[in-house]
């Protein structure tokens, strides 16, 4: 965590000081905006979160509930939401908080007495270590606590407008705040009042039913049947053994997935309700807390539960549902039309809950779109860049979508029915990525270079997110993981692997170095405001292939240890060597003579380049960012 | 961290119900209280934070000054402090925040030019890792505040009243409320006017001018010579290349101590000026911070340093000073009277800044007279439990200062003047315990057995903190570190290693865990309050040596599974199994007979005992604890 650099502060440090319009924040919904945010799911709140850093845009929530959401919907926490976590600030409270998945046990019908069940099989959940973050269960009230906190502490200090219903909205064709959106007070004095908003975009974060999309013509579409679960997260005394652990259990009356939750005592059961149609959905809807418990102990036989205290429950129907595309443009006029209205979550795309996938793709498709419009409103990028939120996200979505189908097929398939025994194989490479969360793989665009040099660096595949590893910080000795000093801050990383020469000699790195710090043409010198610290649009970091030890931190390029601040005080925090235990050249396998890998503010690898690829990284970021700036007086 | 037991908990679970006096606490001072903590440093602080957890205690903390410190003080963390914040909730958040020292480097005068100083050696902090929590620099502020947090969070919601200074105070013999204490507000519109608060215990946490020790007629004693250093946490730009390291830097100009501190830009220097005496005294305490950046610029020669903001600076003197004893009542009339008046930290002892303990020996000062007020008045233990107070931490307090002027002395000393060399060795293996603030052994008390039976369990040394060890919680098949998941709850714990009989075999652990749960005799049976759960006084828990997979735990003995809350919900977490990568009875040596390991609220071993022990258990606790309860109708 870097702070101090303005100055002391004495307060806690995740509070950033107030800046632009986060210092005089009007506390009511005002009308005219920049970003309209509609719906405080996790989708809104990343957004929010996001949107909180860049201080220069008057970004508003608004959720038609009358405040902060107290109990239920999802739970399930992947890795790569953890390491978003992080990026945001806050994974190591999350942790200490939720419930951690270790293992995930099987439960099935006694082969010699097929009315009781037992215990089939013990897995581990993630038997390939395919992350350095654990795999939680907590309440998706607390994740949006902590998106809360950050977007409440953030120099545009956001904080959500509840009680605002969406309506409505019109998007004029010129104007400086074309969408007009019309909302509905739900509470207080001036419930079932109008308000009009004029905003320069929306993005409707409102759930599976949005009206965000209605109002832009788009439908989520999908086969005609749901699949349906009786949930509840309960307090319980039972004498079934596993009650802790993750358990999936068949037996002869159905099946429970079982989810311990965090705190120690809770747990919710997904009680198996089977497909729905729309004509058998109102029965389905009618089943009752009690049956749902009945149903339950009937499943857990010869084990059985006292529900003493309910939590939460629902009958929780989804079905697998899909929009065609993420904003208002019709896919003929992209190019010519900068979309205004976006949709993320559950308003464009919907999962089976068994996936556990709705919570957290939802963060990174709010996540997705927030930065990007983060750096066309401060004309950073061209307003092309928001064509891209669609062309990846609604990609995405639809490869889940199939992936998960597939996989929920395959899983039930036997392995001696499978034509071709590597398909498992092969599939369970993939498949430790899903649950995970690791499966996106963005393709080339204005923002993910094709993998021409994919070979410098195989760890860091193109278009995946930047997968952390450990390396040792210079200055202060710290074994430390690189990506773990990542932040939510908007910019773009510039990782610098340097080749074998220490610092001092001339090297492909050190001619790298004084380039990004000196040509017009580089990125670095091109695209930064004049008036701002070399670090405030891009942070280049430099790794080393020599231990700490053998690294002066006197010869290291300037371009690495920035001055910033009003004091213009050395950042030191962009220096590392290579952690001899675990040589991150050797674990991304990434090429001796060095490599240089650009990862994109949500921290997807968008190039991965040779040292001299001066000409290359120029273009590259001249394709992202706007005309070189002048500057402003 | 266990919570949701007494029904779901929407928003943070770090936010304990407020219970008892916490529910309607009086927002001014009383003019009664029960402990009225004079001073918010450390030590007053943790002591707030502990009583916190004793909803029926109406605990005030009164300071001087009007609000939170900001700036200032110290900042060094043992690992021995991480520890105890790990007890009290707040670790992973103050170690995201702080810096962690990982080496200390060694500059000496260059042999070949002596006017420059040279890096001499590189050194591990924790060469023998002697914790798995780190070194950490943060400042005092933030210690507080996390403590502050804490206290304002427990059940009694204590929150400290700024603005009053301690004038004096009278002890009588009788009353209920023998302590009158005379305050004096020093902030607002009743500036000036004083107050009388009356107490039945008054903590002196008044640093080391204590107006407190002053009233009950106890001083400061030590040589008339003082250790002062030129103290600036500052901003800076330099080329010293290990500004972020921390340092012992010796010139012919002086030497200096270089802290870097937590957010990556701030520094602290320590610029040495030396032993001053009465007479020296004003001339030192007349050092600008101009003369003291003189000096440390002349110091790090070649190298320069240009300050560019100062957060704090001060001429800080100390020297060895202690008090003969920590309570009220002299030494000869102990056990004839109640100690009524504590005093706690640089109150009672001070010692050099370079050993980096004054504010980590103070807050285990703070918490171990705090759990032991929470149970006296709690009824759990009798009043001669106080009497303990001042015999822990008076002679502690003066082993420290015998060993930092032993450990000075030493390292002071070149190899070949020693008299015999392995005084050097034995030396070194004491010396890893006493920066990481391990060295603490309590005498054998009424709260801490006379080792008869170390061997069972030589890992665990009677009256040393009991030293987590890794383990696999059986229910949610977690490993983690045993010892993290004690509470600063006030409980005190009994750790049962069982023998190596499975759950629901015959065997001395299973043998023990029925006289636990059933016995008259058993502590649990016979302290806890009949109305209250079994867990509530006494924390039982297991550590089995099977694997986790090899543990039933429908067979595990009810007394590691209790009861708890109004729904009386089965706690889980009590149950653990040796990790086959981590032994535990491997790592901490212990009887593959079994063993039970007896801990204190405040973490120290307080008796081990073989697991056929009940008598002496028995014993051990009728010691501790007032005779059996009876049940309050
Ligand atoms: C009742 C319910 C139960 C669920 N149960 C599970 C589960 O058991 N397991 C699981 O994995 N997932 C579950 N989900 C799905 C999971 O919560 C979603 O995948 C995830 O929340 C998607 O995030 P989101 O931000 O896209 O939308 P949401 O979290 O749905 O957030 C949408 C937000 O928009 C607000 N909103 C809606 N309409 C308007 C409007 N007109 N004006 C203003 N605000 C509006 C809502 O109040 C809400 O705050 C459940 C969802 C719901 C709604
Ligand atoms: C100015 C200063 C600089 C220091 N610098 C260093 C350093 O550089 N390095 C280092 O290791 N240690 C330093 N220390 C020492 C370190 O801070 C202490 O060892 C540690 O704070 C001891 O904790 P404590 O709780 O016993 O007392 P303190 O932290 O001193 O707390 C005492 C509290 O009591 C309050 N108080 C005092 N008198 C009264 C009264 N009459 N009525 C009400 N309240 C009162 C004070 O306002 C204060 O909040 C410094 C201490 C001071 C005071």
């Amino acid at each position: 965590m870097q702070f101090h650099h303005h100055g002391y502060v004495s307060g806690d440090p995740r509070v950033l000081p107030a800046a632009g319009v986060g210092i005089d924040r009007p506390e009511d919904l005002p009308d005219e905006v920049d970003v309209l945010i509609v719906g405080s799911g996790p989708a809104g709140m990343i957004a929010a979160a996001q949107l909180s850093q860049f201080p220069e845009i008057t970004t508003r929530i608004v959720d038609r509930r009358g405040g902060r959401l107290e109990v239920g919907q999802a739970d399930g926490i992947q890795a790569r939401s953890v390491e978003t976590f992080q990026c945001f600030g806050f994974a190591e409270r999350i942790i200490a908080e939720a419930y951690r998945i270790t293992e995930v046990n099987f439960w099935k019908p006694d082969p010699n007495s097929p009315d009781n069940i037992v215990r089939a099989a013990r897995t581990l959940d993630d038997e390939n270590g395919i992350s350095e973050f654990p795999h939680l269960i907590v309440n998706q009230a607390r994740v949006l606590d902590y998106f809360a906190e950050v977007a409440a502490h953030g120099p545009a200090r956001i904080t959500p407008d509840y009680g605002y219903e969406f309506a409505d909205l019109e998007v004029a064709d010129e104007g400086e705040r074309p969408v007009t959106v019309h909302l509905r007070r739900t509470v207080g004095e001036q419930e079932g009042s109008e308000r009009t908003v004029r905003a320069r975009y929306v993005v409707g974060c409102d759930g599976a039913r949005s009206p965000v999309r209605r109002s832009i013509g788009r439908e989520l579409v999908g086969k005609d049947a749901n699949h349906a679960w009786g949930v509840m997260d309960v307090l319980a005394v039972t004498d079934f053994p596993d009650i802790r652990t993750k358990c999936a259990i068949q037996s002869r009356a159905g099946s429970i997935l079982l989810i311990p939750r965090e705190g120690g005592f809770l747990f919710r059961m997904y009680v198996d309700l089977g497909e729905v149609t729309p004509e058998t959905k109102a029965g389905v809807r009618q089943k009752t807390l009690e049956e749902i418990v009945a149903q339950a102990n009937a499943i857990i036989h010869p084990y059985s539960l006292e529900v003493r205290n309910v939590a939460w429950h629902s009958v929780y129907e989804v079905g697998h549902r899909l929009t065609d595309k993420f904003d208002d443009v019709p896919a003929d006029q992209v190019g010519t039309r900068t979309p205004r209205v976006f949709i993320t979550g559950d308003a464009c795309h919907t999962h089976s809950a068994k996936a556990g996938q709705g919570m957290n793709v939802s963060m990174q498709d709010g996540w997705n779109i927030a930065w990007k419009l983060g750096h066309v409103l401060t004309e950073r990028s061209p307003e092309s860049l928001l064509d891209t939120y669609s062309a990846e996200r609604q990609v995405y979505a639809k490869q889940l979508i199939d992936f998960d189908r597939e996989w929920s097929a395959l899983m039930a398939t036997k392995p001696e029915d499978l034509e071709d025994p590597t398909v498992l194989e092969d599939f369970y490479v993939k498949t430790a990525e899903f649950p995970a969360g690791f499966m996106v793989q963005n393709a080339p665009s204005m923002i993910t270079a094709e993998a021409a040099h994919q070979d410098l660096a195989t760890g860091f595949p193109v278009g995946k997110r930047f997968k952390s590893a450990p390396a040792v910080r210079v200055a202060d000795t710290n074994p430390v993981h690189l990506g773990h000093h990542a932040r939510a801050d908007g910019r773009w990383r510039i990782y610098v692997f340097a080749d074998p020469a220490a610092p001092g000699e001339a090297s492909p790195t050190a001619h790298l170095a004084e380039w990004l710090a000196t040509s017009p043409s580089s990125p670095v010198v091109a695209h930064t405001p004049k008036e701002a610290d070399a670090d405030t649009w891009f942070d280049v970091k430099v790794v080393y292939q020599q231990q700490h030890t053998e690294i002066d931190l006197g010869k290291v390029p300037q371009v690495f240890l920035p001055r910033v601040g009003p004091f213009q005080l050395i950042d030191y925090e962009k220096v590392y060597a290579s952690d001899p235990e675990h040589d991150i050249f050797e674990l991304r396998e990434i090429d001796r003579g060095g490599a240089v890998v650009v990862v994109r503010p949500d921290q997807y690898v968008a190039n991965v380049l040779p040292l001299s690829a001066t000409d290359e990284l120029a273009a590259f970021f001249a394709g992202v960012m706007r005309a070189p700036r002048v500057t402003s007086a």
